[in-house]
């Protein structure tokens, strides 16, 4: 079979439900239990297209975890697909010669990390070809919160990534990602989801945007229409807090950098947002902000 | 008919005038009038090459506002052109949906907003799609001056964008902006019209270069050869100072990004600049300052 | 004839030797005088693929110079090849019209500049078509140490560049450079050598990593498995440093941008490196650190 065409203007079924983009609230307790099953399983990534997704816990990109520095992470993979696969935290530091295995359907692993650092770090299939597992939905996001994280009144986590397409319902096409020929750029796996199902705020509210790109391969410029980024932290690094007499338009992103914006929604409306390299946001890489 | 050939080493006929790059001084006042008109032109964009343009003031890029932090800034917008298009400006904050609107030919919206922050934005058409209409040339810049930015000797300001030219004398074509395949790269709109017609400096200048990157889809590494940027600010944000034991060689902006460098022309001579993204300086994105 | 297929898994032949990554140290004195001889050569660039570069001192990239700010370079280019060739050198600053100007086979030019800036600069043939002579093989880089940089225990130095390959033995394809799809990105100028002849290290060592993008035309994300960096330094700038909350995952360099990151590995393994824009990282852009 041939690939599915995207129709990225296309309206998803009314039964559709956009994927909660709230970041998760930092769990108590400084050791975390995770358990990540790879599952291999038909999901809609736009519109009437369905694709047989590599997943960590049926969905890509995978949950999003939490901590601060000096936590400890026990994640227990196990491998419910029908090949190898593996894991890689970005927000850990260790030698990666067993815990980043493969390893075999059937298999389990536990794989323990400390965040000694604060960013939004990339977790990932550590399996050969990478670009196959990452292509294929094998990534997601570990939040480590700066120390003097201050409050804000919401906070949304979106992962850039791109997709491939193979024929409906099965594994994305490899050639492609080699290519570099995506047929879809998203945020939080499914085509313009929050154009459909907009995010939401309160007028006056600040909004904290963490946003990691997954990639593969492309760049992500995060912007949100009629706002300004008053605070850009990106790679560990704080480049603009509010009392700065700058702001940034844009938040760019390399493949597997991450970091976090933040706004002030004054007033009633819809923000659009989307990666301003303008051809992926027409690819799915866009959505809305509703502020009432 | 199919769009024609660009030869990036021809000569413009001997009438050509390049575009002024000269930052335009910040007008006295602190409100600014500005009227925008939707004009679709036909222009020339490479040696014999003519496409038709869709314009902010019949200019591709449209004009270079400047202001400073608290300025307000009142548009008139007013569409001469054949079919809807909006207008979106990064150097303000407001809720999107009436000012960013489409409006119809014939009809005109007022867009006002105060510039709370410091750099260089860009505005462009807010119509869908909007590769499309920024990639036939509905883009610009707005300088908003940092508190405390020093005096230069010169200074340029450098919008640099990419062609997808359609047929001779019509308007860009939307596939290849979607495959992201110019046909040229350029600064200010016309392939390398500052080879061909120098910018200028005197020897021991101090010469600021702002520069925007509208895009609509590839980074720009901007670089001049036979210098260093001892000053660099990118985002709303410095990152170089000349007292820094430091320099760089690149300002590199994602699309829709956009940042100034600066640098001392001490000896009179010829120095080349370009996109360091070395195919793209071949599509045209390079000129000439020269010294003397 | 065509072009060669590279296979990017296979292993070279047993004799093979991998370019040494190691970083020079930095030469006694303030004066360096360097001798820079273009030849035109026929290397391996792959396991079984041969094409005829174009460079500086038998080798793509050429050699690593380095000095402190302050320290001035005599450079002596020769032309040994068989068309023009020039240079240009980043870290230094001079008109371009004589020194960078392109010379006949046979002929030599003295090119002398003081470093004035810290940072890791590119240089490059400075002959039109740049894409074409950089793209085969004519690139290199510079290390000015920042004042205060402190030691590490070990250092190496990787230039990340593409290739874009012409029938086996022939110098490389201008229209593939011109079209942006290269048959192979690496580091040192061999695919994937150091996956097959790691760099090394002790236990508990700071490893620093000198990078140079030295493109033409893509973005480096560099990254290291298993480890984070808690020190980045790009374009002449500190960006991080140990005692600083956050970490990076990725050193992004835009083409012919270039800095180092660090992080200490501390415990035997295997670790690999790679550009995490992850088809490049298939193509080549990939290596191992072994720590015992
Ligand atoms: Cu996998
Ligand atoms: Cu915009
Ligand atoms: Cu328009
Ligand atoms: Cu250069
Ligand atoms: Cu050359
Ligand atoms: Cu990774
Ligand atoms: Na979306
Ligand atoms: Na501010
Ligand atoms: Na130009
Ligand atoms: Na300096
Ligand atoms: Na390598
Ligand atoms: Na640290
Ligand atoms: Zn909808
Ligand atoms: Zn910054
Ligand atoms: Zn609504
Ligand atoms: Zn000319
Ligand atoms: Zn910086
Ligand atoms: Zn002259
Ligand atoms: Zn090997
Ligand atoms: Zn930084
Ligand atoms: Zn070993």
């Amino acid at each position: 079979g041939t690939a599915p065409a995207i129709d990225a203007m296309a309206e998803p079924g009314a039964g559709f439900t956009a994927r909660d983009a709230t970041a998760p609230a930092r769990p108590a307790g400084r050791r975390h239990r995770v358990e990540l099953r790879v599952q291999e399983v038909q999901r809609e990534v736009a519109p009437g297209v369905r694709q047989r997704l590599w997943t960590f816990n049926g969905t890509a990109p995978g949950p999003v975890l939490r901590g601060r520095v000096g936590d400890t992470f026990e994640i227990t993979l196990i491998n419910d697909g029908s090949v190898d696969h593996g894991i890689d935290f970005h927000a850990g530091a260790l030698a990666p010669d067993e815990p980043m295995r493969p390893i075999e359907p059937g298999q389990r692993l536990t794989y323990r990390f400390t965040a000694t650092a604060a960013g939004i770090w990339m977790y990932h299939c550590s399996t050969m070809p990478m670009l196959l597992h990452i292509g294929n939905g094998m990534y997601g996001a570990v939040i480590i919160d700066p120390p003097d994280l201050p409050a804000a009144d919401r906070e949304y986590v979106l992962v850039q990534s791109e997709l491939y397409l193979g024929p409906d319902g099965e594994p994305g096409d490899l050639g492609k990602m080699q290519a570099e020929t995506p047929d879809a750029v998203v945020f939080n796996g499914y085509v313009s989801q929050y154009a459909h199902r907009p995010l939401t705020a309160r007028p006056g509210d600040r909004v904290r945007f963490w946003v990691l790109n997954a990639g593969p391969n492309r760049t992500s410029a995060f912007h949100v229409v009629g706002v300004q980024f008053d605070t850009l932290y990106r790679e560990g690094e704080w480049h603009l807090r509010p009392a700065d007499p700058g702001a940034a338009q844009v938040l760019d992103l390399a493949p597997a950098a991450g970091g976090f914006v933040e706004t002030v929604l004054a007033q009633p409306g819809h923000y659009p947002f989307l990666s301003h390299l303008v051809a992926d946001a027409g690819r799915g890489a866009r959505g809305t902000i509703e502020v009432r």
